[in-house]
């Protein structure tokens, strides 16, 4: 029998391309068509389908059951009068059981507008069952009785779930979309090493303990930064690699040990031939995968405009409630806490005039979580009437309070909120407090993006705790040629062609122009407190490099499983990566890591000192 | 200035679709044309390059510089006559110079028509240096005086020769070929972990210690098997990856640490299928990188056949010589050497019977040589008149003899070659000595490909050191269901459905019919040597995923490093992979493996016991 084996599936529209008809075509026992395609056009067909039981319904003499595959649902029917031991077999399937069937497609009385083949069921002539099925430990559905850890001890199951799957497919159509605009640019795709040497700058790395030469080791590649500089000397003039990455850090927040990056770099151009570039990609991916057609040209705001607007280099701007500036405004009033802070900031949340005591008690709290650490806040409501009303009457009038409102733009009906102290801490408070406010009011739709990019990074910041710089990004970014004489007398005001592509509040991709020159490398190292020595021992072979004629380059590097999350509408990368490890770094199926044989050990020429 | 930047060389033909005019116009201050691309059509054009400085050539007034970058070579002019400080500049430009120059493009009076700029050079109104260089430790060019290790050392520098571009070019290329086809043919591609756990099977695995599990190990994957099992059992139905794999084996022949693969799995499919969906690959790769349109379908030997024509179960079927069992044939003429050996075999090479003793003679020092380990050659001529002149004429007369040239189907003027002995080895040394004379009669043409699939492999081989069966494949192959009842009564006998892809010799890939049912994969690790503890300690979560619905499934994976090799005509797999590691694993660039910070061991719970 003849198979034509192509894909049709509404639900599932995130499969790219796929060649119909005679490239596919090809003798398959199995099944003829998939779970999938089947509609009134296949009418008195006879097909072959194969694939997992997701339900068995009895009604009466009839028998239905839901037969399941990557490409959708079939309906079969099983009836007790045609065929009495067929019906028999049918009603013994159980959930998860892997079966073949062979029958007639035929219209359905009772229609089913939810799913593609929801016209047409099967009347089944024979089944076979490939492979039975334990009942499975949660259910194989969108909406599961299953919790995490269970889910993740039997991925393979929860990768049959719809919703899952939609993941899993639209990271691969998102590759592959990245793919085709990068080669269609000129990008060549090169694989650099995964065994590499390991550096002590940055994150920490997973090392490999080399056996043929005992006692030393390879690190894995926290990212290939150096390596593509290394290609873009070696004239490869544009590279592309979609890339598993390592840290071994404290897993807090959405971590993961091994991720995948797209990284790029682009030889002979500045940072405005690098954002453009990628810019497309960010278009063509919103165009393709989201169908949105952005007009324009994406918002670009400096480090520290973002810092001043939003409390935090990487806003979420799918909103305004800017952060404002009060600190001049609010002083020499009398009241002592904005008299004594460094900084006074303020938003505006819209038509929260009316929060009540307690909402704003709960706002109060919010702020002073250990996460956030604010001591208080101050509110000031925008009263129907135009008057105002705040937890500071006292020492500000009515005139004085107009002047927040105006320089927030604030309407009755709205609330203004202020908070005070160091100004760093103040706008990293108020960005929380912002955001919070966001999600309240149901301004942060997943279905929205708004990218934008922040540029002018500051090359350094300072380390309290090592009493030294460290790099913003990292130590082959390049200073801005006009602050190059800033290097040495205030290193702090010194800004980098550094920028971040922000989508929705998450650092999506950042990049830099990089050093190209032996000489101003040296003293990036030496600024981060390298001694030569050690910036030979674990750079030499760049700055070696560079000797040899290294060409202008700068590039960008995203985070895939992030980018994909985002566009999947996911809380987590987790839920878009495979087989994901947990927040001790396990895998909980494999259950890696785990002990190894002692001869393994010695091989390597190491001992276990603690357990 | 606005650039159009697209590629057009004919010469590095391996650029993929790249996509001219609107989408790769802009703003570049470094150029407005790559130097591969300029033409009589861009005559009086003012242009801006950059790239490396190739040659520079002084005739009278006239300095000439060739100008290199990833896409071609563009001649540069600096007249002294017409600006005198400029064409001394250009003079003291040394080679691999980064620089930049805007100028008019001209017709040039003695054309080169060996490059496709060779019909222009750039006029040079301005110079600027954007980088110096050293003199580089060899030449840049295709025929480099650079030996292996320095070529290695300075590998960035090694990428510039057009010849080792062009297998990077080919390499991106047919990535980007086997991802089009795949994901034309419904595959999705996954990410599997690459911190995944040991298992003492097979060869020996790199580790990674976990610092947070201190005394524990992950292993790095030798290919994403049990992983791409389990994509099956969660319904992928069709996945596919390009992934990095690792060994930790003594580096002998052509073999690297890390190495990648192609790596491929379906569901509800048998051998057959398998095999079609992956000779179509082969044939897009042969027609899109090559140009060649194979007619028709793949040859298919048995392994068995394999092995006695061939003496190899990779044979390279460029040319036939196919070997001869003349065991029969030979016997009881009082020749000791034939009576008593297990087996005789024969090739026939053709127009060799012109062969001196000298000739004949080193072909016996080729079979002597220890890696063959041969005792012998016994040769007869096949004279131009139809008589024969044999090395055991004593023995075998000149009928005796016809009967060879028969079975031989030698002609006059050819050369048959006899050896004899235990079958196995004998089999072996003529699959060299096949192979030897392939080479001396040119038959094997390395822009020739000859593909064929070899099939029913034996599904255990007998381990002599340790007096067990090892699996031939891997231990999830699936025996032939025909042979399932040998399993028990004669191991040795039962056929799997395994298969190989191999080309000119190579073995570009091969896969199988996977085990989905826990008992069987239980019996199989059984027969292998695993105790009931070990096989639940290693696969237990394999065989557990087994319960729940595993679907028939079967798969492939191919040695992207080797396919790369072959189609670039390349004698190493180390010419197509960017950064490559010497015979002792070691990154000569980077200078990796290293040693760690003793702080890094004791996070990690480890110390080193030898060095």
């Amino acid at each position: 029998m003849l198979g034509f084996l192509y894909i049709y599936n509404k639900i599932i529209d995130c499969v790219s391309n796929i060649k119909k008809g005679e490239d596919f075509k090809k003798k398959n026992m199995y099944r003829t068509h998939t779970c999938g395609e089947l509609s009134l056009q296949n009418i008195d067909q006879t097909v072959t389908l194969s694939g997992w039981v997701q339900k068995v319904r009895k009604l009466g003499g009839m028998t239905f059951v839901d037969l399941r595959d990557r490409y959708g649902l079939t309906q079969l029917v099983f009836d007790l009068n045609k065929n009495a031991s067929l019906a028999d077999e049918a009603q013994k399937l159980g959930r998860e059981f892997v079966i073949q069937v062979i029958g007639n497609v035929s219209e359905r009385s009772n229609k089913n507008k939810k799913i593609p083949t929801g016209d047409i069921e099967i009347i089944v002539d024979e089944l076979r069952v490939l492979n039975k099925s334990e009942v499975p430990p949660f259910t194989i559905e969108d909406e599961t009785d299953g919790g995490d850890d269970i889910r993740m001890r039997f991925r393979y199951l929860d990768l049959r779930r719809p919703e899952v799957r939609k993941g899993m497919l639209l990271r691969h159509k998102m590759s592959k979309h990245v793919r085709d605009y990068l080669d269609g640019n000129g990008f060549i795709e090169a694989e650099t090493p995964v065994l590499i040497k390991s550096t002590p700058e940055g994150a920490r790395d997973f090392v490999v303990p080399s056996r043929m030469n005992a006692g030393t080791f390879y690190a894995l590649p926290q990212s290939p930064q150096v390596f593509k500089q290394l290609l873009m000397i070696g004239g490869f003039d544009r590279y592309y690699q979609i890339v598993k990455c390592f840290r071994d850090e404290d897993l807090r927040a959405d971590r993961q040990p091994e991720f995948t990056q797209i990284d790029c770099e682009m030889s002979f151009v500045e940072q405005e031939d690098v954002i453009q570039m990628f810019e497309g990609l960010a278009k063509h991916l919103l165009k393709t995968l989201k169908e949105i057609d952005y007009d324009g040209d994406f918002p670009r705001l400096t480090y520290d405009e973002a810092m001043n607007s939003y409390g935090n280099d990487k806003p979420d701007t799918r909103f305004g409630m800017k952060i404002n500036d009060l600190s001049e405004t609010v002083k020499g009033l009398n009241f002592k806490v904005f008299d004594d802070a460094e900084y006074v900031g303020a938003i505006c949340a819209e038509s929260c005039a009316s929060y009540s005591r307690k909402q704003l008690d709960k706002l109060i709290d919010f702020v002073k979580k250990p996460q956030i650490g604010a001591k208080g806040l101050v509110y000031s409501k925008c009263n129907a009437d135009g008057s105002f009303k705040s937890s500071v009457d006292k020492f500000y009038s009515q005139e004085e309070q107009q002047k927040w409102a105006n320089a927030l733009q604030a309407k009755p009906g709205d609330l203004m909120l202020l908070m005070s102290g160091d100004k760093k801490q103040t706008l990293a408070a108020l960005s929380e407090l912002r955001l919070e406010m966001g999600q309240r009011l149901g301004l942060m739709d997943k279905n929205t993006f708004a990218p934008l990019w922040v540029v002018d990074f500051p090359l350094l910041e300072w380390d309290d705790e090592n009493k030294r710089f460290q790099a913003m990004h990292h130590p082959f970014t390049a200073p801005k040629p006009e602050h190059l004489h800033l290097l040495d007398s205030d290193p702090a005001s010194v800004k980098a062609n550094a920028y971040d592509l922000i989508i929705n509040g998450n650092e999506i991709g950042g990049g830099s122009v990089r050093i190209h020159n032996t000489e101003l490398q040296k003293k990036m190292f030496t600024l981060l407190g390298f001694s030569d020595e050690e910036a030979q021992s674990q750079f030499g072979f760049l700055m070696e490099a560079f000797l040899y004629g290294a060409p202008p380059h700068a590039g960008v590097a995203f985070g895939f499983d992030r980018w994909v999350a985002l566009f999947n509408g996911s809380k987590s990368i987790r839920e878009v990566i495979a087989f994901p490890k947990n927040n001790s770094g396990r895998d909980m199926m494999i259950d890696a890591p785990a002990n190894i044989a002692t001869e393994q050990l010695n091989e390597l020429g190491l001992s276990v000192i603690s357990k």
